[in-house]
C-alpha cells in the first residue's frame, strides 16, 4: 500500500460482467478509512493506421455507452492472455478488413486512472486491404478513409471527441514521419 | 436506439457506488440479443495550468486503481449539477493551492466510449499561488512545477502515461501560444 493508504481492510467484487469487473475496497488511512471503487478492465489497443496512399483508416460506429455515433481510430479489447500487438492485428482485420503491413508500438496510457485500471496500448501501422469485415454481433462499423490533416476536426461530435483518437492523431501531427514508408518495410512480418 | 440496436429489452443498475454506477442492459438486435454494460460517471475536468513564470502545474499522487504513483495534470470529478469551469477552479485550488487568473475551454473527450459515458472537459488556465492545499481524506498530492518541454517524458512511468495529461500537453506542444499572457488578461474574473 502506498500514499495515504496503510492497509486493505476488505475487498469485494461487487460486479462481474462480460468485459469489466468492479472491486470495492475499504482502505485504512492515517485518519480513518476510505472506500475505493475500481473498474477492472483487461486492457485494450488503439491503432493509428495508414493506407498506402496516406489516408488514415478510421471507423464510424454507434456507441451505446454515450448514445451517439463517433469517429474513432480502430481499437479493441485484449482477450485473455493476448499480446497487445496480436490484438491490434486481429482487431484491425476483423473491424476493417485491412491487414497490417508494418506496425510499431508508440506507448501506452491509463485511460482513467482515478477509477479504472485499464491500460490502452498505442500502435502505428501501415495497412492494406485484405478481406471483408468480420464484426461481432453488437458491432456495426463503417470504415472511413480520412486525410490526416482533417482528422482532428472530424473527430469532434457536438464538442466531444474520442480521447484515444485525439492522442494518436496529435502524435502524428507532432511527427508527420511517424508512418513513413520505412516503418512498413522494417517491421513487415 | 441506433446502429444495430433496435430496442432495450431490460435495464438494471447492477452497482451503485460513491462515484460510478454500472448499468447492465439487454439490447435487441437484428440477429438476436446482446448484453451491454455501461459505467455511468458524473463527468470530470482536466486543466493545463501554467504559472506566471511559464511552468506547468502538475500533481504527483498514488493512484490506487493502477497501484502506482503517476504524474498528472490537475483534474477532478464534477459534483452534482456543477458547471465544468466551476469544478476546474475548485479542484485547482483544493488540490494545488493555486487559483485561476485566466481560463478557457479547449474541448472535451470521451475517455472510454466503449464502456463508459464519462465526458472529460479540458481547460487551459493561467494560475497563481493563493492558499494551502485542501485535500480529501483519500488524497495525498505533491505539486510539481514542470518545464513544458520536459512534461511528456516525465509523464511516463514504466512505459505508461496518464491519457488526459498526454492530450493536454500535446495540445500545448502543437500550439505553444495556448497559454500566452493575453489569455490571462482576457479571461481574468
Amino acid at each position: 500500500m502506498k500514499g495515504k493508504f496503510l492497509e486493505t481492510l476488505s475487498s469485494e467484487t461487487v460486479f462481474s460482467g462480460k468485459k469489466i469487473r468492479v472491486v470495492k475496497e475499504a482502505l485504512k488511512t492515517v485518519g480513518g478509512e476510505v472506500i475505493h471503487e475500481t473498474v477492472k478492465h483487461p486492457g485494450a489497443v488503439a491503432i493509428l493506421a495508414m493506407t498506402g496512399d496516406g489516408k488514415l483508416l478510421m471507423e464510424r460506429q454507434y456507441r451505446h455507452s454515450v448514445g451517439r455515433y463517433l469517429l474513432e481510430v480502430p481499437a479493441g479489447t485484449l482477450e485473455a492472455g493476448e499480446d497487445p500487438i496480436t490484438c491490434a492485428r486481429r482487431e484491425l482485420l476483423e473491424e476493417t478488413g485491412y491487414e497490417v503491413v508494418g506496425i510499431k508500438k508508440l506507448g501506452a496510457v491509463y485511460t482513467a486512472p482515478g477509477y479504472s485500471d485499464e491500460i490502452l496500448h498505442l500502435f502505428a501501422a501501415t495497412v492494406r486491404r485484405a478481406a471483408k469485415q468480420a464484426l461481432d454481433e453488437d458491432e456495426e462499423i463503417k470504415v472511413e478513409l480520412v486525410e490526416p490533416s482533417r482528422a482532428l476536426n472530424l473527430l469532434e461530435r457536438d464538442g466531444v471527441s474520442d480521447a484515444k483518437s485525439v492522442i494518436l492523431i496529435q502524435m502524428l501531427m507532432a511527427r508527420p514521419t511517424l508512418l513513413g514508408r520505412r516503418m512498413g518495410r522494417a517491421s513487415a512480418p
